[in-house]
């Protein structure tokens, strides 16, 4: 989705139907993009907020869940969102599929695709996959990255950006003078990747904080500061998003222990007491309670974590209706 | 659900939302909990053999089934419950859910709850797990036990009361002067617990009858009766329950073979002709043919098993409804 | 089905309910059943079509997909089918029942039957498993054969025979005068055997070709020709349906090796020249590329197989409407 197609497949432009309508990318989006998203989640909180929280705005649409990865949450929260614009949903998950049978990623997609499904969200354990997936699909099928290896997870860092605006940005989408830590394992993080193009995106300052083992190789080009000490970051910022630290990192040998780790990195209930007075915590779960966060971090009023959940199912409406709904009336 | 908040969760009673509306326990309920839902289930047994066996009380709500044991029957009972009120359903299995990412069942139900959820369905291998998942949603969602451990088993329980009422109580929730068998693995069964609890609070005699090895450590203000020998107590009961034999029971010494148990225990055809003229065979399924129950029984007139099945669905209609509904009108 | 049962199912006839409503095998259905089944695919067809692709022909049912074999065309196609049909759907697949606690496959058909469902689509390894669940559900529930073990595949095989029609008939269900090859491992294959039956029912000229290894040992009674020689056939044809040869079939040494056999027997580039001048491409999916059905074959201008796959839908939404539909509108 680009600028553009985010314009043509936006309600009310006229433009009908885009060519390609999919959400592969933050950085397809550009800011133009993010901000539109964000706008249009603003009408899916009020609609999540009545008493039947429905829109037939996808009545007769069909969004197939692609999942080569497990994922409760952003499987159940695209599903939800699906459901409440009144789609049909259908799951495709590794194991109940004929995967195991050799079936490949592509012969399965050209299958969705000529069933007549609407849009694929796609989450598999390597990079770029949706991209290929979009391609093979030809502009027939709207295709969401629900998380392609260590690359991107784009409703990830929507609705993560959505959170912040909530609740420090007085609504504005320009996030100019913000102050935003990330902090653990970035190397392995698709979240990291596409929270950094958001946030820097709308403005904001962003500061990756973790030991060097966890960074990329490289950072060249990627608009952050780096430090790898959290107590030297901590009273200055106004966002700390945590990231959670995979058990297998420690086989790896890319941290000593996890104690080590939670000494040096994790949001302990001592940080917590040293934040500024009105910073926030996130994390995008699930969480490691006790590893990158302490229960007190997690539980205080400072966390969003379940804002970040809630906001996830209306971000996620706001995208398949831009990308699936063509201008249908969202009464 | 206690017998306040049943009455709170009733439509027509103009009180609106209870705070806590959970069916954690057949204890929880008392007699008039249970009597309320045995006259509502007769709406949705009328409900059920319409052309089109819907009714729009849930529309807008969903009913999640979070299940961490399998279940065919009790999760499709409860899918099938909230589909016929108009719900939106979603499942979460272990094994296609990131419980193998190390999720906590706790991160899981917050989860649930932010995204909107109405109502959860917890199975789960150890006791205490739905008080502990309603006490997390601090009231904002509905919690429906569907089998926690050897512990409780509520719906369960419910439909085989109405399955007894509909065929030996004339319509009546007074059990007074039934006399009732339950039969087989007490003490790993929450079917039993639930059953004890449910037919005793309407008045039913009950009668426990297992080799000591499957009875609990301690009957101690359990209000049964207890035998160890069927043959006792076959021709002066009007229902027996027979519970499914697990194999594991044998790998344990609790049993000598199955052939063994079958022959002191088992509800062969020649037991089956010493029952009294109106007695009933009920199991709640899934049935070890030729061990607990022999195929004659099963399927014999004196069988009311499917009854017991189809019932289920009504009940857990009812459920819902009371839970959920808030009031809805049914047609 | 029987001839005489699809046209009590079938509506407007006046009939009413038929007592057995069932697709079980190509066989039962016969030529008129066949054709009566493709002309209604094209209402179906055209309601895919529709900007809102549904029709509320069975609000209020319910259909489940049994499967104890993974699938994801077939089980993606059946729902999606029936969802187009406004009925509700439920998945049971093995891994996420009691399958595992030993629930027999009668034991769960019979919970099917009392929970009150109304279409039960039967996939099994076993050869002969629809049928027993047929008669165990006594005529209550349809049963659709979604493909048992080596035996039948008969949605499949009328999916085949509206395409072929779609591309070759004139919409036109007489196929007297065409030539189909069926080519590969025909003896493991349902899909060929309910192929063989619906082309000759239509008067089409069968020949299946295949090395003796992949052929059934006696072909006593099949209405086909047989060659060993794909060349020999390749221009002559009308219809090239290619089979998926399974990895497994090496290590039974029914074929020496996987290039061995592309060599003899796969639809190559090379081959894909030769063809007549209006010859089409068939397979069923998934495909093994670069065994079976080289890459230009698979997206040729000739290949037809995501219609095969579009055309499922629309097929599986005329079968499901024949049996369970019983006359409400379409429209």
């Amino acid at each position: 989705m680009t600028d553009a197609s985010v314009a043509q497949a936006s309600p009310g432009t006229g433009h009908g139907h885009a060519e390609h309508r999919h959400l592969l990318s933050v950085q397809d989006l550009g800011r133009s993009g993010i901000e539109e998203i964000l706008r249009l989640t603003d009408t899916f909180v009020e609609v999540s907020s009545r008493a039947i929280p429905k829109a037939p705005a996808l009545r007769g649409k069909t969004v197939v869940s692609l999942f080569y990865e497990d994922s409760t949450r952003t499987r159940l929260s695209f599903e939800t969102a699906a459901k409440r614009l009144s789609a049909d949903t259908m799951t495709f998950s590794v194991g109940t599929s004929s995967v195991k049978k050799g079936e490949s990623v592509r012969d399965t997609v050209e299958t969705i695709d000529a069933m007549g499904i609407d849009a694929v969200v796609v989450r598999h354990g390597s990079a770029g996959v949706p991209w290929q997936v979009a391609q093979w699909l030809g502009g027939r099928v709207s295709v969401i990255n629900g998380g392609d290896g260590w690359h991107e997870h784009p409703t990830q860092a929507l609705l993560d950006c959505y959170t912040i605006r909530e609740h420090l940005g007085g609504n504005d989408t320009d996030f100019t003078g913000l102050r935003i830590a990330i902090v653990g394992d970035i190397k392995h993080s698709r979240v990291a990747r596409s929270d950094v193009l958001a946030y820097s995106a709308l403005g904001a300052e962003v500061t990756l904080v973790a030991p060097p083992t966890l960074l990329p190789p490289s950072l060249v080009g990627w608009p952050v500061r780096v430090s790898h000490d959290l107590d030297d970051v901590l009273g200055e910022v106004d966002v700390v998003g945590l990231l959670r630290m995979q058990q297998e990192r420690m086989g790896e040998a890319l941290v000593p222990s996890l104690r080590e780790y939670t000494h040096r990195y994790g949001l302990t209930a001592g940080r917590l007491g040293r934040l500024a007075d009105k910073a926030i915590v996130m994390h995008p779960g699930p969480m490691n309670r006790g590893v990158e966060i302490s229960a007190e971090a997690a539980t205080s009023a400072r966390s969003v974590i379940l804002d970040q959940v809630r906001n996830g199912v209306a971000v996620r409406m706001a995208v398949l209706y831009l990308l699936v709904g063509s201008g249908v009336s969202l009464t």
